[in-house]
């Protein structure tokens, strides 16, 4: 039996990272991972300039206030001329300040006769001044290589200039699912069958992850079916992920029809939910076999999955635990890690009633996993670690 | 001046609903918004199952172990015949108990000699059988309208039966921005330029939120360009968001045009960053503008515009902020609400050492925002509201 924390580290080091890269527009860009580190060729702002609508001032004596005379207007997109001592420029935000500016008075603060102005508040040297590289200097890695590309880093990009970057090529992934008693929703159940949940909420998983996923379908509980699926959708895949048929029990043909084709390795993972995990090679592709169980299947996608495929694309993806108070009591965990589907009610997580691996409301029900450790003992009010489900992407 | 929560309260009343939904098969549906209810029209598990690989047994006395007689096999997708007392079927997970059924024994617990089980372990009644309906109950809501469809529901809808789904359709929004000083990144700098960096942090905001974008570019600081354009967004679009242009700078020539074509509110909003920010109606569609300058056009977008476009789409999405300690003092802070860059580091928030709104490089950094309430103070080991950023979606 392999601890979580083994079986993680064997995975990720067992991921092969992609390196074909694509060179794509800011815009088209979000989502992607970053694949060399972008260094800014400019400061930004590139020029000292006002934070605030108002004057630019120069002021001889920053202890003895005095009248300004306004000499110039400097609109953003403007370049003003030098002020003398005691001179003003009408200034807007975002302006370069003026040479000789040494400090800005905001226009609430101002009074203006023609060209007089007196300033009613006391001025501090430098105020409402942004510097020439306040936010990057020039020379400095703004992002580095393996960052997931979001809103602010797009507008960092933009902020220095960047206006295509070069990110790692999506991960083709084929999903497969097994088991004869599956049948697709939208079509009538027979007795003894279930809808094929999985398939979609894996593929949700996989696209929310960044992959491209091809979508199999259901196979068969068929030897030589499975095969070929397996060996076409390796041919054509970086990963083939398949939920069921890894068990030990005899109805599972997947086992014998990857390890006819390439290597498997069946693990015990002491995680509840979600032990059996088969993980292994076809060709080039990797294979990774998921429990049936649709809780178990989308805790260990979380917990082996997700971490996996953002090492294949050079991603760090960590676990985003934090550490809140349980408003439960577990008196005594089993041996395995455990995620129970919880939710942060009054800074406190509490645990949906029923965490059997069977019950997929739990999961819509949750906010988040809280992480029992192997064989532990929660009180209320304990510190646990809560892994909130929408920072998963 | 507003405060946040006036604000916010006040847009939110104005958000009309929009009505209008599409059907879709799930695979398509991820991120959408559930425009029903949808009701479960069967119960899940819709028969009493194995929960695993082994043998169901009817046990006769659960006091006095004895061996069992294995008359049948079950796999998953097969139905079985009634069992005698003292009767077993070999079964496999989520295959249906037959009839009699009161307990499973897990396969590693059984010893098979022909067709004689014993049990290893002491058997409970009702072991390791699902219940019909343990997880979903006939004529349950499973999602209710107004949700987000992420994998886990994707998966549940699936889990029903439920193939396709009403979901409401994407706002469009027209996105601009105002400033002769603003340059496209690729493009040379003239003196006293930026780059433009709202444009495509906003667009991935509004994306990330779930928004068709058209994206309308850099309008010029003159009156009659900036109507024109206006007028034909807002007759395309349910929104029109711009950023710049609506402070109380002479320079602003978005507020006159929205003026001329509708109406318009400037609020002066006790925020920091972000303090102007416009709002109102040209024709069918809102207008909102928000501040030039990029940490306050990103704080203002998540702290408003995120769940006014929420609530016109029907869904509720609160500030999802979590109660953590502070790892910094703030002796008093000022007569705004503020929303710091910060990031938890050992459990604490620490904060980016410069929160100056000019500085994008604060956002890039931070794992979420710190809301440090009006006038108060915070130190060190308090707890304070942290907003993470990945939760935003």
């Amino acid at each position: 039996m392999l601890t979580v924390d083994q079986a993680r580290e064997q995975l990720l080091a067992a991921a092969r990272r992609i390196t074909e890269t694509e060179t794509l527009a800011l815009n088209d860009a979000l989502g992607r991972v970053l694949a060399t580190d972008v260094v800014s060729t400019l400061a930004v702002p590139g020029f000292d300039n006002s934070a605030m609508d108002g004057y630019a001032l120069n002021v001889a004596d920053f202890s003895a206030p005095t009248a300004f005379r306004v000499v110039q207007r400097i609109a953003a997109g403007d370049t003003g001329s030098a002020l003398a001592p005691g001179e003003a420029a009408r200034i807007f935000t975002g302006a370069p300040v003026p040479e000789g500016s040494n400090a800005v008075a905001m226009q609430e603060d101002c009074n203006v006769e023609t060209t007089t102005l007196t300033v009613n508040t006391r001025l501090q040297p430098g105020q409402h001044i942004r510097r020439r590289g306040e936010d990057v200097q020039q020379g400095a890695v703004v992002i580095q290589a393996g960052t997931r590309l979001g809103a602010a880093e797009l507008g960092l990009l933009a902020a220095v200039g960047v206006g295509q970057v070069a990110v790692v090529r999506k991960l083709r992934v084929a999903l497969l699912s097994t088991g004869n008693e599956l049948v697709e929703p939208g079509s009538p159940l027979a007795p003894a069958q279930i809808y094929n949940s999985n398939r979609y909420a894996l593929s949700a998983l996989l696209r929310e992850a960044g992959c491209i996923v091809d979508d199999l379908g259901i196979v068969p509980d068929q030897f030589a079916a499975t095969r070929d699926i397996l060996a076409d959708a390796a041919a054509t895949h970086d990963v083939v992920l398949s939920t069921g048929g890894v068990s030990v029990g005899e109805e599972d043909h997947v086992k014998a029809a990857v390890e006819s084709l390439g290597a498997l390795s069946l693990w015990k993972i002491a995680i509840k939910p979600g032990k059996p995990f088969a993980c292994g090679r076809i060709g080039d592709a990797d294979f990774i076999g998921l429990p049936g169980n649709p809780v178990s299947s989308f805790v260990t996608f979380i917990v082996f999955v997700r971490p996996f495929l953002a090492a294949r694309t050079g991603r760090d993806a960590p676990e985003p635990a934090i550490r809140v108070p349980a408003g439960f009591t577990i008196e005594r965990a089993g041996n395995r890690r455990e995620y129970l589907r919880a939710r942060l009610v009054d800074g406190r997580v509490v645990l949906f009633p029923n965490q059997s691996s069977g019950v997929l409301t739990s999961v819509v029900w949750a906010d988040g996993l809280v992480i029992v450790p192997e064989a532990a003992t929660v009180r209320e009010g304990d510190p646990v670690d809560f892994l909130p489900l929408a920072t998963l992407n």
